[in-house]
């Protein structure tokens, strides 16, 4: 038995910005079978208990020292279960749940130009991104995720049903430089995304990104002004970047370079970056981005349905690279299935590298939960259950699909887990309570998603 | 709406030896939002009814003429689910899944040589293969499967398991040259495998095939053997072929020839051949499996999680090769998530070959239905929802996370549908009710199988 307990407890008072609310039902122990920690020396606890005071974490011991340390704080019995760290969605577009299915077996490009984008201007607006968003954060509690790192049209809205929901996030502000119904030119994108901005300045769960769609519809222009902004007020770029051989071939027979020399030059290679998908890259751009502090995010399932390349992860990863990943949206995944889409990322990791030790699973996991947070700039909050940090976590009751369990590491990762994720908490407090959502309306959600499906294929 | 009844209902008595007994409870209507037919024409029916006769199919018809047409019949309202023939999996070891997670991150090689065997010479017995199998059958029933095309020592143990939890099934009779606790040489091999063969020759739901582990782990001359067998016994061969690269490369250096190369000059090319993974093929050899009509049996999880390299599928199907799915053996899956492989199969066919539009969703569905009946030679019986064919089907009750749906058998594919199927019939028999097994007991079988990952574990 490891003990990882802070022998005094200590004060959170006015310690963080970020703390929950001092409520009594956010003070608790979470006794489980195993505590996969996450933290530095990646322990993996049998029969301790995680003690949650006021929303954060303040430490882990065995079962029974937990109860005689904190004898008046509630108990909350996984003895069977799995506990870690609540799961980081790297990039996602929620509200385009309510396209999930809307266009499949396509390419990226007529996939967005001749389905996607057009239905996007026929619906996108409030009601939309509200109840797209909603969906997927049901969709995406139900999945294990605590934290979302979005990217889509009206942030504010999706700011709120994430705030409304309870779920850590980090909306991007999106820069394009074609008008859609949150803007109308690159200028308004600024001006309406930094509003945005401000009103999250003191949010304890939701904060902001700058989220340039991409170098091949965002202006060399629009991308520098991203690049003082972000080193102005110290706020991350959330971005596309080499996500297709055509977009990169294009890209640099009209501008002379590939998109990833231009970030260079811009000055947007640098640790706030978020660099997503990644498919096509040569040796010396990994240098680059290594050298850079690059974060990159990983989105197997989508480059694979979408046909658009492998990530080259294990090289990736060999140039010490932090990566991050995500499920990108639901209508190219199908999914927000984080831990599935986790395991094609090991699976793809192996295959593509021709090495079956390539990516083993705690390795694999440290991607969807500390590697991720500290992508997001969250990893001083989030991404290990560690004391001082918010009591983001997750329990897996395993079923017979996941027994017998031998490494329960490997268990999480290799067999399809997710529908086995009972109950889930964001800083203390609980969303997901024995695979029942709490602080979402499954029946409305599900009814307004059949509605916006009927809407939809009605007008296509 | 379509109508797809026949006329007449046909007298089922004689007509086929492995008609259902006559109980009434096997005689009932199936209402459901869409029914997937996975028929010549792959029809996908709105709002239509199954009528099942004992144990049969009889038609389908919209909801109201079936209840109008058969009126003493029992409904079962699934008018909010999606109908579909029950799942096969073309491939799977059900008793490893006692070893699942056992050894992981690891090559084939290494994985069976240094980890598997060990762990199956110091185990494996009637014992283990009865428990691991009813814990794989559990695990395939909730995933939708209704037939097994499995592969493995003591396959009269495994019969009988599959025979009493109602699942149909092909097993296989191992061949080996090595000894194991199911036979000491080849020779008793075949002497106990055609036993089990003789045993179950007029079995309702359990057939037999031939199963050689390997070109190289079985002699040229127990393969001829093979050969004739199946020829005069009209029974079909399953077999690992072409695997890794290592294992051809291996066998050319030793035998002058490629795996292929030798099957092809023993006989054993032929429709009834079930050739599993191929992974490592040229295009000559692909024209030869066409040639031929050989059945590929595509693993592809199996495959990623090994590093052992990517089946060309779409390559196969341009071919005009038949392609069906497998799970393979939960020890190399990690689970029998068939529904979950497949859709990694289609993202694989898409990457691999460049092209998003490669094996859509039809195309794939068609790959665990009727071209996996066709592989195992069960096409007349199983694989479509088509009258004069057994009942083998299931119900997925979509949750919010397939909502919306606007094409259902995208959403059944692309999304993590498994969790949701609700009710599996084999034969007109339920064996899951509301995701309730019937005919295995999910408490004892749990209970097995932590009994046997402690032994397991305690004695590696």
């Amino acid at each position: 038995h490891k003990d990882c307990v802070i022998s005094n407890m200590p004060s959170f008072q006015g310690q963080n910005a970020h703390a929950a609310p001092r409520e009594p039902s956010s003070s608790f122990i979470i006794e489980a079978a195993w505590i996969i920690t996450m933290n530095t020396q990646r322990e993996v606890l049998a029969q301790h208990a995680l003690v949650v005071v006021y929303g954060r974490i303040a430490g882990c011991m065995p079962w029974e020292e937990a109860q005689q340390a904190h004898p008046s704080l509630s108990v909350v019995d996984k003895r069977t279960g799995i506990l870690l760290p609540g799961l980081i969605n790297a990039h996602t577009h929620l509200a385009m749940n309510l396209l999930r299915g809307y266009a499949d077996d396509l390419p990226l490009q007529p996939w967005l130009e001749n389905h996607i984008w057009p239905a996007e201007a026929q619906h996108m607006g409030t009601d939309f991104v509200h109840d797209g968003t909603q969906l997927a954060l049901a969709e995406s509690v139900l999945s294990g995720v605590t934290t979302v790192n979005d990217m889509y049209f009206f942030p504010d809205v999706t700011a709120r049903a994430c705030s409304d929901a309870g779920m850590r996030a980090v909306v991007g502000l999106p820069v394009l430089e074609f008008p859609t119904a949150w803007a109308s030119d690159a200028d308004q994108y600024f001006s309406r995304g930094l509003t945005v901005l401000d009103s999250l300045r003191d949010h304890p769960l939701v904060s902001t990104a700058l989220a340039p769609h991409s170098p091949y519809t965002v202006s060399t222009e629009s991308l520098e002004r991203i690049a003082t902004l972000s080193n102005e007020l110290d706020v991350s770029v959330h971005m596309h970047v080499h996500e297709t051989g055509q977009e990169v071939e294009q890209y640099a027979s009209e501008h002379g370079m590939r998109p990833i020399a231009r970030l260079q030059e811009i000055g947007l290679l640098n640790p706030q970056m978020m660099a997503v998908h990644l498919t096509q890259l040569n040796n010396d751009e990994i240098e680059q981005l290594a050298e850079n502090g690059v974060n990159a995010i990983h989105c197997p399932e989508s480059n694979l349905k979408l046909a658009s390349g492998f990530c080259p992860v294990a090289k990736l990863v060999d140039a010490g690279i932090n990566v991050a990943v995500g499920t990108d949206g639901a209508a190219s995944n199908n999914d927000l299935d984080l831990l599935g889409e986790l395991r094609t990322a090991a699976f793809m990791a192996k295959a593509v590298s021709g090495n079956a030790a390539t990516l083993p699973a705690m390795q694999a996991l440290s991607m969807v939960t500390i590697n991720a947070a500290q992508a997001l700039g969250l990893a001083d909050e989030t991404g290990s259950l560690e004391a001082g940090k918010a009591a983001d976590c997750i329990v897996i009751e395993p079923d017979l699909g996941m027994l017998p369990i031998y490494d329960p590491v490997a268990q999480v990762l290799y067999s399809n887990s997710t529908h086995c994720i009972s109950d889930v908490w964001v800083a203390g407090k609980q969303l997901l309570k024995n695979r029942t959502l709490l602080t979402l309306s499954d029946t409305e959600i599900r009814a307004k998603a059949q509605h916006w499906g009927n809407i939809i294929s009605s007008q296509a």
